[in-house]
């Protein structure tokens, strides 16, 4: 089957979910599969899982392992990418030093590259999406936590331990809300989805919020797409915490401008999908606080790739390593 | 005079003082000159003192400007690398997109290169002092304001328009102290000479600091100098606003382990002259605050060049552009 392309396969775990893929060099997606990661069950189980759904997506475009040359992996944690060893991953419980590279090599047979998935989504980004042809890009995406990534010439920059690129972890607002880290007012204390659901839980709580009160079933809870729905249906609280988390948001941004002057910085990930609810007071705090010169020629813009940016940038990644 | 070895010229200009040197590629300074900039009189009267300044040094060293391959200018303020203009500069009056190189390139009649002076003081310890041979490497300059350089892959990073590298201005206390960039809470409102002196004087006001106010003379204002003087014999308030200056700058250093996972963070400046008493509650700070894998292998380290860091900067980068 494989016609004399290259082609690349590519597993994004994620905490919740896995995606597997099957593209061409310049990112042409030819088949996908996504499944629950179920995280929980254990690093052996994960790591069976991630192989049956590669084998599955490469069923679905009649195509085997053989037709690979290598598989790329995006994965939550600070990674050696050198090495493919995943050191610390708050999202994948008991997971510690786990040499992942080494360990799908011997159950797919196959060559295998592991990276960061935030690291991995800024790099297809700037190869395939938001950030296309630009030297200096930075990359933050908003889920559940915020993670982000930084390409510099051109290039992912990993520090000297892979950790670089903590986004989401720095602290805007001493003293503010703790953080899953340890600290209190980190930009994912005050603008992730889990932050803005607990404002948003707060606001059910209080009354306050009629629009997604109707919305939320009883005994359920709010979630960022209720809360965006009400938002749209003009409820006024729940535009409200957007505006606020964008406004946070916005600030780190200036603060980011001023360290990195960048061309662009992208904002994927679920939570961006609120789009404008989110992303206009954010551009609004980030002209309004940056300084002059870095804001200069700056863009703010979204993410092109949606849920594919972490498999996506592993095939970026393979075509720049040629393997 | 010139026998065979390469020899540049370089002067470094500050707020206050300009200082002027001949070195060798290796760092060695034949010959300074310091003396006032009073950057007050405008630009032509600080070209001709710059001038007056580096032919000075030149006497000393029994050398002309023949001798010099090419003289380096280290300047506050954003810099176009590549044009040699400097765009803003809150420190120089009047100063907006000043074409210093090739103003200075007539009035010396040699060639010039001109750099942001925190940038170059980074590229100076990472050339000849506390960074030397790391690839990662960032560097905060803490006198009257918080300056910073950004070393990567062992080169200085300039971002987009040569302003990136304001580690000073990133607000990790939103609702905190006003700031001279207009915004709240940067860390050069927290943790700056600036920032000291004003605790300083309301602790004066207060009568809170017996030591301090025996050692400030009549319708004198409290400098950091003194400051740390009455700290070192004894007087608690003196210590304190020290150790919480510190706590500050190690709550943004954490920020910058965990955005970067550099080597070395280098701190330089006048206010690092107070050494221990900033940099250690500085440390403590960092170590408790940043996540685990960027401190690991991480250094703290002071500046080791002290005022000649810009210069010697200077030095080191045209010697790298081989001119």
């Amino acid at each position: 089957m494989n016609s004399g392309r290259a082609l690349y396969g590519a597993i994004d775990l994620g905490g919740t979910k896995l995606l597997s893929l099957v593209a061409t060099k310049d990112g042409e997606v030819l088949a996908e599969d996504m499944r629950p990661s179920h995280t929980d069950d254990g690093l052996d189980a994960v790591l069976g899982r991630m192989a049956e759904s590669l084998h599955d997506a490469l069923k679905t475009a009649g195509l085997s392992l053989r037709d690979l040359g290598v598989v790329g992996v995006a994965t939550p944690g600070a990674v050696h990418y050198e090495r493919g060893i995943v050191s610390e991953a708050p999202q994948l419980p008991g997971w510690q030093d786990v040499p992942l590279r080494d360990l799908l090599r011997r159950s797919l047979h196959t060559e295998v590259q592991v990276e960061n998935d935030a690291t991995a989504a800024a790099v297809a980004e700037h190869a395939f999406g938001a950030g296309k042809g630009v030297l200096h890009m930075l990359y933050l995406t908003i889920g559940t936590g915020i993670g982000g990534g930084i390409i510099i010439y051109g290039r992912p920059y990993r520090g000297k331990s892979g950790a670089a690129g903590e986004l989401g972890h720095v602290v805007v607002q001493a003293d503010g809300p703790p953080c899953g880290c340890g600290r209190r007012g980190c930009l994912e204390a005050l603008a992730s989805g889990k932050a803005i659901e607990r404002k948003a839980e707060e606001l059910l709580s209080a009354g306050k919020s009629p629009g997604l009160a109707r919305l939320v079933a009883r005994g359920e809870r709010a979630t960022v797409e209720l809360l965006e729905q009400a938002a749209r249906e003009g409820d006024k609280g729940a535009a409200r915490i957007f505006a606020e988390a964008g406004a946070w948001l916005g600030l780190a941004l200036a603060n980011y401008a001023n360290i990195f002057d960048p061309e662009v910085i992208v904002i994927g990930g679920g939570v961006a999908n609120a789009g404008d609810l989110i992303l206009d007071p954010a551009r609004e705090a980030l002209q309004a606080q940056a300084m002059r010169l870095p804001l200069r020629g700056l863009r703010l813009k979204a993410g092109e790739l949606g849920p594919r940016a972490g498999a996506l940038g592993m095939v970026a990644l393979l075509r720049a390593a040629d393997v």
